[in-house]
């Protein structure tokens, strides 16, 4: 059986790789018929090399260009729109509709338009000029970067369509795109919408390209070559980390999205106030897309008590009766598998589920666990443990001391939420709880559910270690996210006409935000 | 003898360290009298759990109260300006005039205050609020910081007093500073002022705080344990990676500035046009404070020619006859020895000077070296060695295409020059040369040697591996270095009365820039 081609400098050409693989339908647990190569590292290697002339290529070019490219991109998608939701669908069972077809891809095409309004605007490149030293300076392109796509968004995370790509693309950088094994049909069609947006916006060979899989080492190759300047990377933990150890080591940035367990913290008055609409809105959070969320609210802590446990008993009854989705592979089962199994091991209990089946191929039943918070802070890395999917993990203190505690001994995550009462009566536990939370979430909510992540420019979709590896950056809101793939350039007493247009004297956009001698404006310099 | 104390959770407390170092005098090669301790772990351990304590209890506090403490910080090193520029002086060899009295700690205090002002001031935490969506966010502290100062500015990068100490306290963090062994009391002096300043604004215990020395082994420990949010580094390049791996590997960031020979690129029409001043101009600035700058030009590149030719012996004999002067100690008079017979080993001819002595006490002749651009290329890593001091190589290029080679081979640097004419007949070349140029630095300059760092909003004292640790910071420049500290908070739905003060609704100064749906503004939300 022949393979599909790979996108490298500017052409499919057929994989000269030996290996190959299938994706598998969730639902049916059978091959997809597709077979995709895995690229050996001479392939890599090729890639690296285009995506640097084609990075000498675009130098100086104005954000327009790309700007171009991401709005025919974005056209192309939606164009393609069943095409993508039938590949997709396939692949990774999620519902046709509203998750694919309503909220995921339409979401995916107005990022790659946000990021293309972004580009021809350029304020995302923070212009600050002082007149009276000559100093100004801007961020601009790094160089190619390495894009690697989870399996949880096959459109708004993928490696050659989602966030991390729109936003690389923006800051003028190519992008080589590992797309994620568990998804190949739906990148593949990706990746030939962008390369005939490429091809029709005159971006250069080798400007955006796609790997379906490498190896491991080949990976870790690849993200620390002198050629790739940064890479974006959502997945597993595990793998994470080993391309991280690369990158660190060859002094390469990295943005990674690990792994987070959200935690939800429910005072008192807000259980006693509205604990039925707690159950529901928890259940309805957790158990969404069968909880395979980055935000996914995995851990929630609460001070015992007959309201509490009522509320914890409502909502076993939820998980036991609602419908058990199909999983996104059987990774991700064998991983939830695990993951329980680690959690019931340093002590937790089970409340529901606890046990693979329940719903159509790879599934596990929505597993409900509780454990107490004296357990929890004795045996606090194991039940931090990630069980990614329809599963969460309450935690009862006996004290708020305790409660205080649990957060205090949590690691980096992207969200925490805080439900209150409205009359005032959590205040002062709020103010407690508060402060040690922050410092570990990067996204704080009040009484409502992380799982929304709005693409909104105050959004802060990051958060301290392991969540991600720098609190600094966020990968989700436009146009911070582009700061991560992009490098502080100087200009030092350079000759006008030879500066960038954003730092020249005149706006060059009229629009554009600068720092001008401490002041934000969209003049010109002197008038 | 007994040794000094150190500085931990607001007390002078002997060490319990049973090692203990003396600074050099590097005119006179003789010991000074302090006798300073090795910090074991445990009292290490013991700063880390004072500064988490420090943290914890200043959470959520204005910037304003940093700011009093800096700007009387300021005031006191104004104050106590001989006192620092005589122990300075006595374990640097730094001229006191103009160098450390009139230039080094002006800008330091300037620093301070430039640093308390941007932290009563607020927009440093680049407040970003979608009303619509009520998704607000802005920097914030993240946690103790630990700052190792370098050996060449006992005063504007002095771990306890310098651009990263101010930077980090601006932010609202602890600082742990681990001062430079060569200058420690200067630092000790510091430390002094900086206590007083500390109590007299009411700064928690263990909020600043100083060791003299560690192991390198706990050096790795401390930047890694879990209660250090981030690092600060200047200095040599070895270390600077051995930190860098123990903090990456624990998910910290990191902020290291490493080597870099900054790259002078010399035109030919601007040879022809003004050798002399050229020659001035780069004997200067190589040669001032003994070359020992991180922006020393160590590297220029030139076409040969009989002008080119002629510059570089005159250069030559500038250097000859120039006053050598006293290396800031030992280890710097060996490293200038080893790096100089690294760069002579691998092609490199001696021009002038090429050995130890010359002027007073550590000190090495002012060194000027010669290789072609073929044999550069050929020997490219050897060839960009670091020879830390009053030392330069010219790299002659027999075509352009060579001197671009060259340009394309180097490594990240802080800065790079470009010299040409001002009659437009080096324009074709430049725009060949600055492409190339402007993705290996951080700063790029015309006309221009790099050694004066301006203390600008705008300036950018960074650049790409192994220059620093991220080509997106930069260590010089306020407000913006504050960013290295912080963290991104977002808040989603969250009360507006829990808000941080500048993420509510009025404008808590008036004077803060928030982006506001998109428009830098001063107002308050709706008004």
């Amino acid at each position: 059986m022949s393979s599909h081609p790979v996108l490298i400098d500017g052409q499919w050409r057929p994989s000269v790789g030996q290996q190959t693989f299938q994706a598998v339908n969730p639902r049916t647990r059978e091959l997809l018929p597709g077979v995709f190569p895995v690229s050996p590292w001479s392939e890599i290697e090729q890639a690296i090399h285009a995506a640097h002339r084609a990075f000498v290529a675009t130098a100086g070019w104005p954000g327009e260009r790309f700007a171009r490219f991401l709005d025919q991109y974005a056209q192309l998608i939606d164009a393609h729109a069943a095409e993508l939701v039938a590949a997709a669908h396939a692949e990774t069972a999620l519902p046709v509709e509203p998750r694919l077809a309503k909220a995921e891809l339409p979401r995916t095409s107005n990022q790659l338009r946000q990021a293309a309004s972004a580009a021809r605007e350029g304020t995302w490149k923070r212009p600050i000029l002082d007149t009276q030293a000559n100093i100004r300076s801007a961020f601009g392109p790094l160089g190619p970067v390495v894009v690697f796509g989870p399996n949880n968004f096959p459109f708004a995370f993928n490696g050659i369509a989602g966030g991390d790509f729109a936003a690389a693309i923006a800051a003028g950088n190519p992008v080589i795109a590992k797309g994620h094994s568990s998804h190949p049909e739906t990148t593949r069609l990706f990746a030939k919408l962008a390369q005939q947006a490429a091809t029709e916006t005159g971006l250069p060979p080798g400007f955006i390209q796609l790997l379906y899989r490498t190896s491991h080492a080949d990976g870790a190759r690849l993200v620390s070559h002198q050629h790739v300047a940064a890479t974006g990377y959502t997945g597993a933990r595990q793998t994470g980390l080993v391309l991280k150890q690369a990158a660190d080591a060859a002094g390469k940035p990295i943005y990674l999205e690990l792994s987070s367990i959200n935690p939800i913290v429910l005072l008192p008055g807000a259980i006693v106030e509205r604990g039925a609409t707690l159950a529901d809105e928890f259940t309805g959070s957790c158990l969404m897309g069968t909880g395979q969320f980055c935000t996914n609210p995995g851990l929630v802590v609460a001070l015992s008590s007959p309201a509490t446990l009522l509320l914890l008993e409502q909502v076993g009854q939820k998980f036991a009766t609602a419908p058990v989705g199909t999983l996104l592979g059987e990774g991700v089962l064998k991983h939830l598998e695990a993951g329980v199994q680690t959690l019931r091991t340093a002590g937790a209990e089970v409340v529901a589920g606890g046990a693979p089946g329940g719903g159509q191929g790879f599934s596990y039943r929505n597993t409900l666990l509780k454990v107490s918070a004296s357990r929890f802070l004795a045996d606090r890395d194991r039940l931090q443990t990630e069980a990614f999917g329809n599963c969460s993990l309450w935690v009862l203190a006996e004290s708020a001391e305790e409660l205080v505690a649990v957060l205090d001994a949590l690691e980096g995550n992207l969200t925490g939420s805080v439900y209150s009462a409205t009359d005032g009566s959590d205040d002062a536990l709020y103010a407690r709880v508060e402060p040690v939370l922050r410092r570990r979430v990067g996204r704080l909510l009040n009484d409502k559910m992380p799982t929304g992540v709005a693409v909104s420019p105050a959004m802060n979709h990051g958060g301290p270690f392991p969540a991600t590896g720098h609190p600094g950056f966020t990968a989700v809101g436009l146009p911070v996210s582009i700061q991560r793939f992009a490098m502080l350039q100087c200009y030092d007493a350079v000759r006008d006409s030879r500066l960038p247009p954003e730092l020249r004297n005149a706006n060059p956009t009229g629009q554009m935000w600068r720092l001008i001698d401490g002041q934000w404006s969209t003049a010109n310099v002197g008038g």
